[in-house]
């Protein structure tokens, strides 16, 4: 799927896939991006929202230690612990406590015995990057038609829909959606951490609704047709300058700051000093910025993530009776 | 000079205050609220930018261990631990990290041997107040003089200038603040907790130099002639609607976010919930809101705090000799 040329010659033919029949919807997997928090306390208290003719989805608040305490995490970030290695190693006491509830979680929703069918994650990001629908490669069409479904029956042009592929070939992903056969991760902001924005929640709501509705529709075999999509697709990571103690040398550039998807040209500033220094992309191609300005990444080293854009044909789909 | 009338027989003849020796600048007096803290650890490194021809002023990183956390504090608020209760309480090993850190930092600047005249605290907030100065009365001309000054010479209309008065009568208030015989606290918003966004950074910056140039303005003698001026002066604490279990029963009003210094009538919605409900305000009066949906006011049950408007004339003010 990942060049016109060699697709076109099914496209019209569809793709068959099973049914979605076991349906997680995960908020909480970070304790302080609100939205998905309530979202999940919401419907831990009564799911009917979450159900559809063809299965029901179930809510789950991912770490509830880190949400009592309004934290990301406790000891490590959950959503980095979700690598087969990790979910794999030997059980010990000394074990991060985000380790073993990846573990637990897993044993839950995605070992073979309770593998779920799609996993929904809910998070928050302090950068603007409106409604942005992760998903980790554009090889799975189930996943792609989601994505183009949303883009064209949840449109908010005040929160508009980006999709972004981290697509890591032959790594051990470390992420929570790893527990689904399918998934979707939602990244809705600008949003401070521990903060509940209204416009936002309302908006993170309605795309888990509409996704389900998909999901409903696919299940009772309605044929999705082909079709094209920009995607955008991790290409690399930028930290912000550094000095050898690893304290910050400078800040995103307020010409950068809040510009997540637009296109920044080699040449262009990406940070700057409080001497005045301004730092300026020296790539030879043109990328589109997101996470711009994270504030739960200054201690990953990401300053913001290089993205490429990718067009991509995806062929008709069809439930597998 | 809370009132026209009580003050206008004197507005031309100036009011006459000792000179300000004595300046110190406090960043991270919350350690997620990052252009105070990138600002002290700057000046702390070269302080060139705070000399001026009457004063050095001396920056000051108030919660260091915070700061290297990123959290906003370790204990408690450090902010709240400058009342005299505490200040003047028996030490104790069991004492709060900030409590005894409060204790040091007043022996350092605010004891009567080494009082420093004039104090600014620097604060970040999630709302959306532009570049909010806070003062604890009316009735101190030098500070009022100040915010006058930053209004009418620090001219920004994309981050405005706005006069916080938190006024508490008779009570032992809680602030660092207290430190001095005057100060100002800089309350610069949006900005997520943890990130720097270099447009709040650099306004941040251009108000304490202004205020350092008010401060030798004045040293030098010159003199600053009455004026006018509108206020907001704090009124009463608004919560979020919570269960009994003290769990969050609705969030701000889409209406009423990023809605700082709008006037508010009563029956205007100000919480929503989930279930699609309206919470209205039920006061007699137009109130004020600030510190809509500030992030680290969730715990201390604040949705948002309502002020009023005040108009004050403020006399003449010239340094006695």
């Amino acid at each position: 799927m990942k060049s016109i040329e060699s697709r076109t010659a099914n496209m019209s033919t569809p793709i068959f896939c099973g049914p979605v029949n076991r349906v997680v919807v995960v908020g909480g997997t970070h304790g302080n991006e609100m939205s998905g928090v309530c979202l999940a306390k919401y419907w831990l208290q009564d799911s009917s929202e979450l159900c559809r003719e063809t299965f029901t989805a179930e809510p789950v608040l991912a770490n509830p230690l880190a949400v009592e305490r309004c934290v990301r995490y406790i000891d490590t970030d959950l959503n980095r612990c979700f690598s087969s290695e990790l979910l794999s190693g030997p059980d010990s006491e000394k074990d991060p406590y985000e380790v073993k509830l990846a573990r637990e979680i897993f044993q839950k929703y995605g070992s073979k015995q309770s593998s779920c069918d799609f996993v929904f994650d809910l998070h928050n990001t302090t950068s603007n990057m409106g409604a942005t629908l992760i998903l980790p490669t554009v090889d799975d069409p189930l996943e792609m038609h989601m994505a183009n479904y949303l883009q064209s029956n949840c449109v908010d042009d005040s929160i508009p829909c980006h999709v972004f592929v981290c697509e890591l070939p032959g790594k051990d992903t470390p992420y929570l959606q790893n527990i689904g056969k399918h998934c979707l991760s939602l990244e809705l902001g600008p949003q401070a951490h521990g903060i509940i924005r209204a416009d936002t929640l309302r908006r993170m709501r309605e795309l888990v609704n509409c996704s389900l509705n998909f999901l409903d529709l696919y299940n009772q075999g309605k044929e999705f047709p082909s079709f094209e999509i920009d995607v955008c697709r991790v290409k690399f990571h930028v930290d912000y300058p550094r000095g050898s103690d690893g304290e910050l040398q400078g800040f995103i550039h307020t010409q950068l700051q809040d510009k997540d998807y637009h296109p920044l040209q080699p040449g262009r500033p990406i940070f700057q000093t409080l001497h005045g220094e301004e730092l300026c992309y020296d790539g030879e191609k043109t990328i589109y910025p997101t996470f711009v300005n994270e504030g739960a990444y200054y201690e990953k080293n990401v300053a913001f993530i290089a993205m490429e854009k990718l067009h991509c044909t995806v062929p008709a789909l069809k439930v597998q009776r």
